[in-house]
């Protein structure tokens, strides 16, 4: 594992939301790219609500979040101290205050434990431990595939969630019924959008949204369409307006569309 | 409850799949829509295959599909003994042969407990028992709303299914979570496929299913949209082309479009 600090020329400098939020990332380890942006752009949080980002990496998300709706308070939790520490820069280059702490979901650091939050978002490895073939960088390896079960990220995200609390999951779409077994253990009134890469097509994404103490039914909001065009040619890399907003302008993504 | 038996003059005949079936069920009690027509068109059923619908009622499913595929062993379990009479006819009246056990989901007849099916469909109350203003029809009420729980429904299906048999529900986008939380306990292999009542609406049902023993993915395929435009107006009644040929024509409804 990389432990602290990245040397300069390992990292790029990326722009997000069109320039309004940039990212110093590392070269060769996990890259940001449009999940975070759509998980944060998805939160509806209202100015001096408290947020935390369980595995934030280099915080992009938080990053997005807090340049959309100034005046939140932001928080996360990191377990590689390079990322962790980079998420920290990363915040202060773009204008914000927040605290990322280093350390690990299954045994969260005792100043975390001892607060609850408003909204709680996780981005977690999209594939279970195990079953992918590793990556080079342990970084990326960590980040993408992860040691800790998909049932712990919701169990440690929905207990630090206030009464009423939302907690919110961008997950691929073939971990749903993991997720969602998860989830209705712990919070109600779940909400999922499912996101289609192109019409017609099934998602490869999905944000799963929960409350703590929710009692409303489950809503299954009407899929939301990524690009324009049935296929990846050069008319269908062009992002649907609401999308090119969202990405591009740093626009909200509303479950109900 | 109703016992055995309606009189003639609290029954009507409606045609199915555009007259290739044909139903007597009660005026005033649960008369079948389009829900057990879906769920027949969504078997993918080869001939010689056994098939066990609970919660049959008047048996439009199990005839909608014996008639698109010939040569299925058709059963049926049914509470109530005056629907469970009335689904052996209409097998009967539609040139099927097939056996109907009149009997409780919680507690199945012995001559149920002693098969194992390729496939068992199921089309369960949409409401929780409780949950909902009652319908004056009694045998509407158990149809519509039930008293055993969902997660009864999955148990007893999953138990009569053979090694890699299927098992496919029908049920309200609501209750996604409880269902999919109780097939995950049983089943793998997962598929869901929501139905948009319209281009850009929320799914109002979904058909998920499963497989014993199955270790595939879960597969989330792509939402398929019922009915033309954008409101129910005039334009807005007509059903896309796919789903006309379902259900006026007993078409299949694959999973993957």
């Amino acid at each position: 594992m990389r432990t602290e600090g990245f040397a300069a020329a390992d990292l790029t400098e990326d722009d997000f939301l069109g320039g309004k939020v940039r990212i110093r990332q590392p070269i060769d380890g996990y890259r940001a790219g449009t999940d975070p942006v759509l998980l944060a752009a998805s939160v509806e949080a209202l100015a001096g609500q408290s947020v935390l980002e369980l595995g934030c990496g280099a915080a992009p998300a938080l990053c997005c979040l807090g340049v959309r709706l100034p005046g939140l308070v932001l928080h996360g939790l990191e377990l590689q101290p390079g990322y962790a520490s980079l998420g920290r820069e990363n915040l202060e280059r773009n204008g914000l205050q927040g605290t990322i702490w280093q350390g690990d979901i299954a045994d969260p650091p005792a100043q975390m434990k001892a607060q609850n939050f408003d909204h709680v978002i996780v981005n977690p490895p999209y594939f279970e431990g195990g079953k992918r073939v590793g990556a080079e960088d342990n970084g990326r390896e960590i980040a993408l595939s992860g040691t800790t079960s998909l049932h712990t990220w919701v169990k440690t995200a929905t207990k630090r969630l206030k009464p009423r609390g939302y907690v919110t999951f961008i997950q691929r779409a073939e971990r749903l019924p993991e997720l969602m077994s998860s989830m209705t253990q712990y919070v109600g009134s779940l909400e999922l959008l499912p996101l289609l890469p192109r019409a017609g097509r099934p998602p490869r994404l999905i944000l799963l949204r929960g409350r703590k103490d929710g009692r409303a039914d489950f809503r299954f909001h009407s899929p939301q369409v990524i690009h324009e065009g049935a296929s990846h040619t050069e008319d269908g890399k062009r992002y649907k307006a609401p999308f090119q907003a969202i990405l591009g302008a740093g626009a909200a993504l509303p479950f109900s569309a």
